[in-house]
């Protein structure tokens, strides 16, 4: 699992040609900083494949770019449609900056998720099973009441589904003090790598076991608050998971 | 876990007072982008927790500008001291980069394990129990074969202790095609929340249930590559994760 997604070579043609959002469209049209140079076999741009992993995770990494150096921060997401919603403190440096209505920051949002550990009979051709997704895009901060609250409720969603009705929405001080911001899902890719080790022939017969490890990510037993009165049952939405 | 963790008003002094790598010394030193001005009571440069965080996991999200804009990958990585260690591809653009003797490509490294979703009362106060180091530096291209060979050892071990010494190492061929890269560890920070959610006074009655839902990564039954001859028992070092 090199760092060798966007590998272009070419000149970077930035949004030029870039698909804008389309739910007709089954693919985001590759750009060059979208179109790798290695291991291509992996690389795809299916709108459902990008769908489905960005669906299956809530924490992405958010790369931006602050006096010249990069900034990478954790930070939780959630889809709607063909946008992804982050938030966080309007006092947030990141999330003021992505303030500004045009032309907004430029980002790149990241999700992995690790499905295994691949051993090779060779170091060289040890390797990790994943999906993930780069989206590169403009931060804009969304001001729109309705679309503030509906990304909220979809930030909770992504999380636990059926917990934002089962728990208290944002009052007015609580949203004031909320910037929420957006990006529009134009020039995305996944990558996905899944299987067994690709050892070279004349490695086969080697005296090392070879195979996958599986990796997940479980729940544990949900654990309660202090409640000031009596218990409240766990949830159902919990104990499924 | 909203995207806050450096968000200093003040101008960015970049690398000046940054320590240098001292074994010494207990803590990194906090410099304006690594120092947060929100949520500080769960920011540290303890170097034992940024260690500590970083030896238990083996996929950040490596952060670099291109062309003016930020590009954020996930690659595997490996600490060895105050050294942190990718490697990838010598035909990887961002690797090739990082090749440039001096001054190094600036980059943000960044590690996060998610311990747990904080469900409170009022959606404002649902949270994450998480682990996170922030890196920022400059990435070199390692040339020094030992230090190489050492830094691909620490790669594989990192993922799965005990591998290193039960597979092929890489010969020439493939030495030759890999390419390493050092980030040096001086300008580190840590950020931990643990707890149960921090619910407003007046909500603690609400009739909605609050607390954590733990999460974990967790490892399945290794699963065997076809073997050419008889199979090769699941060693230790897998059967013990």
């Amino acid at each position: 699992m090199p760092a060798d997604q966007p590998t272009s070579r070419q000149p970077d043609p930035g949004r030029q040609g870039v698909q804008q959002p389309d739910e007709a469209s089954a693919a985001y049209g590759p750009t060059a900083r979208t179109r790798p140079t290695r291991a291509r076999e992996r690389a795809g741009y299916d709108r459902e494949l990008v769908h489905a992993i960005l669906d299956d995770d809530y924490l992405c990494h958010l790369g931006f770019v602050r006096d010249g150096a990069p900034v990478v921060l954790p930070t939780l997401y959630a889809r709607v449609g063909e946008r992804l919603y982050v938030h966080g403190s309007t006092g947030s440096r990141p999330l003021r900056e992505a303030g500004r209505p045009e032309p907004g920051m430029p980002v790149c949002l990241t999700v992995t998720r690790v499905d295994g550990l691949v051993l090779a009979k060779s170091a060289f051709h040890h390797s990790v099973n994943y999906r993930s997704v780069v989206v590169h895009g403009l931060a804009r901060q969304v001001t729109d009441p309705a679309e503030r609250c509906a990304a909220l409720d979809a930030l909770v969603e992504n999380i636990v589904p059926g917990r934002a009705d089962d728990s208290r929405r944002a009052d007015a001080k609580e949203l004031a003090a909320t910037a929420v911001v957006r990006v529009d899902l134009t020039e995305a890719s996944a990558k996905v790598r899944t299987g067994g080790p690709e050892d070279e022939p004349e490695d086969r017969n080697l005296p090392y076991w070879s195979g996958v490890l599986p990796v997940s990510r479980t729940y544990g037993t949900p654990v309660p608050a202090d409640e000031p009165g009596p218990g409240i049952p766990v949830p159902g939405y919990l104990t499924a998971r």
